[in-house]
């Protein structure tokens, strides 16, 4: 039996957030008790989704620090920049961090790590609503 | 019931290429009336997989100027240099990138979003073919 | 059917380490004859999985210098600075190479390609040991 939801998350202000409770309140009512896999897929290009460290919110700034030193704005050899200059570096970043997360489950638990969380890793300057589509196969 | 096939691509040459259309082709037949997961995984480490937009072309020049930039040829710390310039820079892309891509299924349709394809990164100056497996899960 | 099991690897030193045989040494009594897919998940956040060449250690020692490069120790901009240098270049590299692999498999293979290995990548300097989940779904 696999189950299949589509989420639509609030909108986000440009960064890295954690989603972990939006996940886990969509599949609430699923009964995961069988070991299995869930995984969480964003039908965007311009922003993605990882797994990081869930406690200190300066670990979210950094990353969003990092990326936006290693993949600039205005690079010289863009030539995609109609949608402004911060939609080429969003898909590159987007590609950089993939665009699903799969979690083993069981036990009606997702197995992740005590420090880890979902990150929505929003790279445009004003994405609006993202839809995900919540997977989960035992 | 899993379905599984191996899929050998044409020769491509150095960038990002959509090959969603050589997937849906391979799996035209597969029943995928049932929520599941498609992945798509690429037997090799100098070329990569991702999804990314689907409509303007340079996106995928400007994906091939960034990780040009990012991990350049020759850089002076390299050791493993004998198979060509472009041979080191290609594992790490394929790295960075990942070697598959999982996205889920319904009613007959992959749930990508309306922007988004399924990338080839060829990272080689001449790939060559490159074999990839198609598993449909349910 | 599910198979999923918990493995603790030995502590590697920060770098890239090919961890094939661990792997396969864990599920050695699984009956995987069936096509599946195999998940390697970590659950940590400063050490991550990748697939990449499995033959000339020069490619290990390749990506190590890269990602120092790519992402550097005490950037002016990191604010988590406080569990130490290396800390949240770790966290960053973990999100670029990704928390999980995934393997199709049929009649008891793992179907990598000729020169494909499962590399730990242990970005911290004394990660110790590591948790992974493995997940056959079938």
């Amino acid at each position: 039996m696999t189950y299949q939801t589509q989420l639509s998350l609030p909108p986000f202000s440009r960064g890295f957030h954690l989603i972990t409770s939006h996940i886990q309140q969509a599949i609430r009512d699923w009964p995961m008790e069988e070991p299995g896999l869930l995984q969480v897929f964003i039908q965007h290009t311009s922003a993605s989704l990882t797994i990081n460290e869930n406690a200190d919110p300066t670990v979210r700034m950094d990353f969003e620090s990092h990326f936006n030193q290693s993949v600039p704005e205005n690079a010289p050899y863009y030539r995609h920049t109609l949608e402004g200059s911060d939609d080429m570096p969003a898909h590159i970043k987007a590609s950089t961090l993939g665009s699903s997360v799969t979690v083993p489950v069981n036990q009606g638990q997702l197995l992740l790590g005590t420090w880890q969380g979902i990150y929505l890793c929003e790279h445009r300057n004003h994405g609006g609503h993202r839809s995900v589509i919540i997977t989960y196969l035992h």
